[in-house]
C-alpha cells in the first residue's frame, strides 16, 4: 500500500481506538442519548447527572476528545453538540464486519446448492 | 422501575461497557474481522498476527470475556467463532440513539411547517 493509504488506515483505526473508548462509560453514552434529543449547556447536563462536577467534566472533556461532541462558548454558556458523523463511524465499520460475515454466507450456501446438485 | 427491570438495565449497561471496552483494540477489531470471514483456531490466528504469543492470547480471552466470540477446545486444538448476536448490542445501541436524533429532527420540521402556516 503506498503511504497515503497507510496514513489514512492508522488515522481511521485511531479513530475507532478513541471513539470505542468514549463509549465503555454509561454516563457517557447517557450524554450522548440527550444530546440526541437537542443541544445542551455543560451547566444543564451537570445538572441532570448525580455527579461531582469534576468528574462529570472529565467525561464531557473525553466525548470532546473523540470527536463524538462539539462544544462551543457562547457568552458564560459552555453548549454541548452531538456529532452524529462521528457516531457514524462505528455504524461504518459494524457494516464492512456484517459484509465479510454476510459474503461467507453466500459463499457457504452456493457451496451447498452445489453440492446438492452434484 | 421494579427491580427486574432495574436488573435487566443494569446488565444491558454492562454488557455495552464490555463489549466497547472489547472493540477499543485494533487487534481485537482485526480478530473479529478475521472470525467474521469462518471459525480459526487460536494457532491459526496466533500465526496470522505478528505479536507475542502471550499478548495475543489476552486479546483472544478479553474477546471471549465480552462474549464477542466464543472459543471451544476439540482434541488438542481451540477453536474460534464470532458471535453475532453481541456484537448486534452495538446495532441496538445505534438504533436506539438514531431514533432519538430522528424523531428530534421530525419534531423540528414539524414546528417549521406550523411556523410557516401561521
Amino acid at each position: 500500500m503506498d503511504a497515503a493509504i497507510l496514513s489514512f488506515v492508522a488515522q481511521y483505526s485511531s479513530t475507532l481506538d478513541t471513539v470505542f473508548e468514549a463509549l465503555t462509560d454509561p454516563t457517557r453514552r447517557a450524554v450522548i442519548r440527550r444530546l440526541g434529543g437537542g443541544p445542551a449547556s455543560v451547566g444543564e447536563l451537570a445538572s441532570e447527572f448525580t455527579m461531582a462536577l469534576p468528574s462529570f467534566l472529565r467525561h464531557i472533556r473525553a466525548l470532546e476528545g473523540s470527536g463524538l461532541i462539539r462544544t462551543r462558548k457562547t457568552g458564560r454558556v459552555r453548549l454541548c453538540t452531538l456529532e452524529h458523523d462521528r457516531l457514524a463511524v462505528v455504524d461504518g465499520w459494524l457494516a464492512e464486519q456484517r459484509a465479510i460475515w454476510e459474503s461467507r454466507t453466500d459463499r457457504l450456501e452456493q457451496h451447498l446448492r452445489e453440492a446438492k446438485d452434484d
